[in-house]
């Protein structure tokens, strides 16, 4: 008797959202389910994680026959909570989402979502994360799910190869036939453009809400942010190494010399 | 006449830190400053962001001669208000620190020293950040300080290329003289073995705190651990395109069709 996968599910909007529902429907599909998810919204947040505050972890019964335990941390909190109290073996796989709004580009390195998905690669596990270009609540997941299914299949039985993870986002559409098809691209070079807007509390003091407009110069057809505005479902590999290792023998040159 | 250098700094230890306050006192030897720090400790956020909470942020004036705000938000916080709202041009330095404790390694992807650093480099300012391995509030900067001048006057004079920003540490000395020198390096591949430790509240409900062991079985001579373990400082060249290209012709071989 063969053993099911162990699959790994986790997000950043929450264990509520209709996202992590989704993906747990599809996950249940193809192998054992236990979900570890923030107990609210951690978009934003980022590789945080909590040092200096202790950590709730609750069993909850909100998805009949699944193992779920919602934590009061951050995504990456959920991840390395999971790992070392709640499992038992190493997971085969792990996803993240689906994150309501999309992760691509830059956006991969503020993500909640892409961070957990990033702390699993870390632990050694094939991980990926997965984001719908629809900000809304209600987003309407199903168009995407045969292609959620069918990438976690191929990275369940292929295995992600050391220090690389996936960063999937779908395009917003309203049916599966809508779908161009899959590409995988690397990330655009787009950045966002902060705009503060100040207000004035009752007290007479001024505070700051965080907008900004996304801005993409990138042209390149081998982009996610092109893939996603032709309705290709992107799938970007995702590196946790940060060195920029082609510039080690430029900065050799420079003297960091002290007398 | 030519204008001052402008030099923004902060940190992720909050803006009282004995470590930002010893990066201030050389960066006002290199150019005019203006620190936009957080008013209180944010080790660990990562590259978070505030997205559901508005933003502090308060002029103070505890560094004589020097325009400073402490900020309410994360590092990454920090820099996109400074950028925005605080400066009226682009800074020709960022830096960040100096940590207490070291960001060697994968430790760049949970600090905010870092992330302030990573997110200056995003913005297109040469950005730095710097670390000392000693986590102690009282730790011994002073040794380190001719090596902060030299290689933030190298990065001022040179300019960082696009996309790349340095991640500095520095091994803990009892003097200068300690210091075998600078190694640029490569971020050793090693991870956090997490050990969550489980407590009983008064309530009798269980809580756990984040606990771990470095865990290092990279033996590169190239890597920051190698050079901080043999008192040099180490200069890693860090990316913020988190795209793994080498691997994209490889996953073009994999099936992710949908019928």
């Amino acid at each position: 008797m063969t053993e099911k996968p162990l699959i790994l599910v986790t997000n950043d909007d929450g264990i509520t959202a209709p996202g992590i529902r989704n993906l747990i429907e599809v996950m249940k599909e193809l192998g054992e389910v236990v979900v570890v998810a923030p107990d609210s919204p951690q978009s934003g947040m980022g590789h945080a994680v909590t040092l200096n505050k202790p950590l709730r972890l609750d069993e909850v019964d909100m998805y009949p026959g699944i193992k779920a335990y919602q934590c009061s941390g951050t995504p990456v909190d959920c991840v390395k909570l999971a790992v070392d109290v709640v499992l038992d073996r190493k997971p085969d796989l792990l996803v993240s989402g689906i994150n309501h709004g999309s992760n691509s580009s830059i956006n991969v390195i503020y993500s909640g979502t892409m961070s957990a998905a990033v702390e699993g690669a870390i632990e050694g596990i094939s991980s990926i994360g997965f984001s719908l270009l629809d900000y809304s609540y209600k987003a309407n997941f199903k168009p995407l799910l045969p292609y959620v299914r069918q990438i976690a299949k191929e990275v369940l039985e292929k295995q992600m190869p050391a220090g690389t993870l996936l960063n999937v986002n779908f395009p917003k559409v309203e049916s599966s036939q809508d779908i161009q098809g899959v590409k995988v691209c690397r990330q655009a070079l787009a950045k966002w453009q902060e705009n503060f807007v100040a207000r004035t509390d009752p007290n007479g003091r001024q505070y700051y809400w965080m907008t900004g407009n996304f801005v993409n110069d990138d042209q390149g057809e081998d982009t996610d942010e092109w893939a996603l505005k032709h309705n290709y479902v992107s799938v970007v590999p995702v590196q946790f190494d940060l060195t920029d290792h082609h510039q080690i023998s430029f900065l050799n040159r420079w003297n960091f010399h002290v007398q």
